[in-house]
């Protein structure tokens, strides 16, 4: 499969695109600019003195990250639309050029204040990884504009790395890796757009030689293990999902198989064991560590923002591999909760991490690692890359093959393809995820030609209807196998397929092995994950409170809240709490029987809403006695 | 109350003791040369060179703390039988003694690495924390050997920071504290051994000083509120522990009243919201800090051995202010479990971070914060903690006043008061933990007088008897007040008493506000929280494991196992778990009823004596269903 052609026109998406397009992605300039970025540039390219800003080796990347966020925003532009943001674009791309030293190397903290010493810190010194971030930039640039500017800058600095880096009997000064993957997915890309068979190789290379111990064998560098060998993910979230999207792309492009089986295997021990019901991956803030299995902890989940969209690559890379459904189905999981939560509705505030409950009492720590929405972070890695990810979030919707269209995300919009030369195209509509109904049209087809259009259902849905050229079927007598509804057909123009969906709430148990949410449940509708705010349970606060699983669940559309969304009404009890006096432990026989307390009406909202009103408590899982 | 005099003479404690006297003391020289500590000491005497040795302004503490605990090694020992042990003392006494610069001042980080340069990083700097443990050191030397060269050193560098560190009214140069609570109790023993009035002045200085944004109203360091208005222990637990440690000593000192309520409200508070069943505190790894109320986790419990410590010296300093048993009761959960956890039996590993759970497939980092015992630290604050703690035991287990005799902690020995002037003296003989009785026997008694034997009836227990004067009473015809069973009388040498405490096993559960235990059970006996290991329980780990309610608990001595601890056997069964996808997440309509799974026979060790036989899996809280 390859990725389809789409475009979102309206909906969910369309909504939280507009805000990224018409707020977060123009105040980026100023942000990278109040914080140091763009000074560091300059200060490089000889056009300003002064100190170096900021405190990580890796202020770069985030300028890139920006750069490629407003690329593919400008690609979705009509020219004349683009405004004053081409002319950011044209103005920051100049001074990373400027900034470049003449054989191709680019890394402001080591040029500025390291005395231009290259590749002496390997494990931490993200010089080839602000360079991968340098060169998806330039490929978004260069397909949105057309324009090699960057893509030139991105050539030198891959060329220069190509003559530095290789295997110890190429000759080459250095056989290592850098300590956060990242540069592996840049070249395979900067392969594909260029043609230049060099970077691919480089890819390959780098990739095999995680594990060997470059890196003094840390897990959190991604190197006590080849990948080749591991049996679950581990170290820091982020730099393992990277270097799997990295493998991913690699058993793509040379089919090496048991590349991916360990993708396949990896990926299948992290959703089984280490993967929060948002999507969220990351257990512990220390190190930013995977954590270990089944060890899904709810306040102090680390669930960061950048391993959601780091998922989202791997997963979205292993579909296109493998042609398997559920691997969107993390992705659709991951999109609506864990990642979108990163980012506040009116698009200028973030988290960093995401944790899935804030206690009462909670003493917030400020920082990176609040529980409060941030204008901008120490680290912020995190911003530009929810920009990038929205701004290019097409890519990451349906597939295509000589059989057919692969639709893996429903959103308002067209999906086009392409049947070896044959163009198909399906137009959407739909309300999804507040409403399950997806009515699709088909707007191109060839004419005699039998294809398949491939429905992704679900993994979370239980009941779903098709109607499809006046036949209606459902889950009873509908074959869905591996996650997709497959219509196979001879399709013409104006050809209705309307699939319903169920997105009732629902209420979520977890295996017993995930001990932090045992005797919880979670309530989801669709692909939304739900939690219950303090600000909506006024009079108290959120830890004694119980779900009662025996009442039905009812649905309240609130277009006047956080900007338009369905909440999710469930019964509760505030539970009563003796006072059994200074000691919080007491013998286990005397546990008082089902707990009784004060009736209360709960309201869930969608996960991803949370705190955009004020700060305060919070929960996903809520105890059911 | 003040301190009573008491001798361990046999039993549990005193085999703890002899390990540490005979094993982890005498290894602390060669540690301490191997890590680098003596070589800087050396160093800066200017009796070697080389480089600093060591990642921490703090290294020299780890010298004093154990100086500190060979001082009271020392103490216990007759002149004759101290050996090598003396010699050592005194080698290093006269290096810490040479090490010292001319006006008082010493801390090898700063006089080798930082040019001398003084107290130009308070947050950080430890100078203060270092000179405590040095004063600490001092006062237990000169007790033990009634030398004065290390009280010369200690009240030199007291004198110098008093010249330095005052009100900003005072004319001295600086308004500020040490990021790190320590040299104000250090200060108030310090003002105790010599009378010299200055040292208790300063320590008030200090303690009112934290709070008041001397370094940045950073809760970390216990600056965010001064401790007369904080309603909750926060922040880095033993920075906390130590700072409410010397409240306490204020309190004591100059009767005010409004830091005792202080420390009042703020124990209530931690025991109440924030103390693991072990005595642990300290939820986060990061920062090392206290957490959320009700977050305890388990797996990731932090509770530093160097936090239950400080909590039991806080907690002693509070059970003489007051009173209370209550205080006494925290002090004797967490000798037994907490704290005892920290040094393995043979006296030669450590555990840094002491966690409640270790899962199956756990990925141990390694390093300071393993779950595995490790024979020294990067970051060494804990063992040489221990070592001073089980040198000094003896300080925390009674306490006496004009009315008589409190014995807070029971162990075969000897316990003294004195009534006035009047020497009253009670020998003891007891096999507790592992059995309840205790009998005492009056050795030494005014004539006529009545007096006051107070017994604490431990918070945990919840049958008891003592026969005293052939007259039999238990719980239901005693009075008990306050945790206290006080036995009035006139008393006559050879008269016995015979308390005995259920020390049979019980289930203990949490407030269900503690998140990380709903749905288990703690294995408690006596004193003693009881965890499994995975080493007994071979053919399949502990995350599968669930313990069945309603068959009785069983005791069974092992003289054989882990230096002789009596283990509890209960009955439980491994959970099957039917296989049900990639994802672990499923609708709540179908979970299964009570799980089904294989019979198993649990054995449960003590906490304390855990991670002692092999690497492996581990658990405290066990699920029910």
């Amino acid at each position: 499969m390859t990725p389809a052609t789409v475009q979102v026109r309206a909906g969910f998406w369309d909504t939280r695109r507009e805000v990224n397009a018409h707020t977060s992605i123009p105040q980026g300039p100023g942000l990278l600019e109040a914080a140091g970025n763009l000074h560091n540039l300059r200060m490089a390219a000889g056009l300003a003195e002064g100190r170096f800003q900021g405190a990580y080796p890796f202020m770069d990347s985030d300028v890139y990250k920006w750069l490629e966020a407003a690329s593919w925003q400008l690609a979705r532009q009509a020219p004349g639309d683009a405004g004053p943001l081409a002319a950011d674009v044209e103005r920051i791309v100049s001074l990373v050029a400027d900034a470049q030293q003449p054989d191709g190397y680019l890394n402001t903290w080591f040029q500025l204040l390291k005395g231009g010493e290259r590749y002496q810190d390997l494990r931490w010194g993200h010089e080839l990884y602000c360079a991968g971030h340098l060169i998806q930039a330039a490929v978004a640039h260069h397909r949105a504009t057309g324009r090699t500017e960057l893509l030139d800058v991105a050539r030198k600095f891959a060329d220069h790395i190509d003559s530095v880096f290789g295997p110890a009997d190429s000759g080459k000064p250095i056989d290592g890796v850098d300590g956060h993957p990242e540069v592996e997915t840049a070249l395979v890309e900067l392969y594909r757009e260029t043609g230049e068979r060099r970077y691919l190789d480089l890819a390959i290379y780098f990739v095999d030689r995680f594990g060997h111990g470059l890196l003094g064998h840390e897990a959190y560098c991604q190197d006590r293990v080849p990948l080749r060998e591991a049996t679950a993910v581990e170290g820091h979230a982020v730099r393992q999902l990277y270097l799997l999207a990295a493998a991913a792309d690699l058993a793509t492009e040379t089919g090496d198989a048991e590349l991916r089986a360990a993708g396949e295997r990896l990926w299948a021990a992290m959703a089984a064991t280490k993967t929060h019901v948002t999507g969220g991956l990351g257990a512990h803030h220390d190190e930013e560590d995977f954590g270990d299995p089944y060890e899904l902890p709810n306040e102090r989940a680390y669930c960061e923002t950048c391993a959601a969209i780091a998922s989202i690559q791997w997963s979205w890379r292993m579909a296109l591999l493998t042609g398997e459904a559920r691997y969107s189905d993390l992705v659709e999981r991951t999109l609506y909760n864990g990642f979108l939560a990163g980012v506040s509705l009116d698009g200028e505030r973030w988290l960093y991490v995401n944790p899935l409950q804030v206690r009462d009492g909670h003493t917030d720590p400020g920082g990176d690692q609040s529980a409060r929405r941030t204008r901008w972070f120490r680290c912020a890695c995190c911003p530009p890359n929810v920009m990038r990810l929205l701004a290019s979030l097409e890519h990451y919707l349906a597939s295509g093959d000589t059989g057919g269209l692969q639709i893996h995300q429903y959103v308002t919009g067209r999906y086009a393809g392409d049947l070896g030369g044959s163009p198909v195209a399906v137009s959407a509509e739909t309300d999804y995820p507040w409403q399950g109904a997806i009515g699709l049209t088909v707007e191109e087809t060839p004419a005699e030609r039998p294809w398949t259009l491939s429905l992704r259902i679900p993994q979370w849905c239980r009941e779903f209807r098709v109607r499809c050229a006046d036949a209606v079927y459902d889950q009873n007598d509908t074959p869905v196998t591996d996650g997709w509804l497959r219509l196979q057909r001879v399709w013409a123009p104006g050809d209705r397929v309307v699939l319903e969906l169920g997105v009732e709430p629902r209420l979520t148990a977890a295996d017993p092995r995930v001990d932090a949410v045992r005797g919880c449940v979670a309530i989801e509708a669709g692909p939304l994950v739900y939690c219950l705010e303090g600000v909506d349970h006024p009079g108290g606060g959120l830890d004694d409170v119980v779900l009662d699983t025996a009442l039905p669940l009812a649905v309240k559309h609130r277009p006047d809240l956080l900007g338009g969304i369905t909440t999710v009404i469930a019964a509760g009890r505030r539970r009563s709490i003796p006072d059994e006096g200074w000691w919080p432990y007491r013998s286990a026989e005397t546990t008082p029987a089902p707990p009784s307390g004060e009736p209360l009406e709960l309201t869930a909202i969608p996960y991803y809403a949370w705190a955009n009103r004020r700060n305060g408590s919070m929960r996903v899982w809520l105890p059911t006695s």
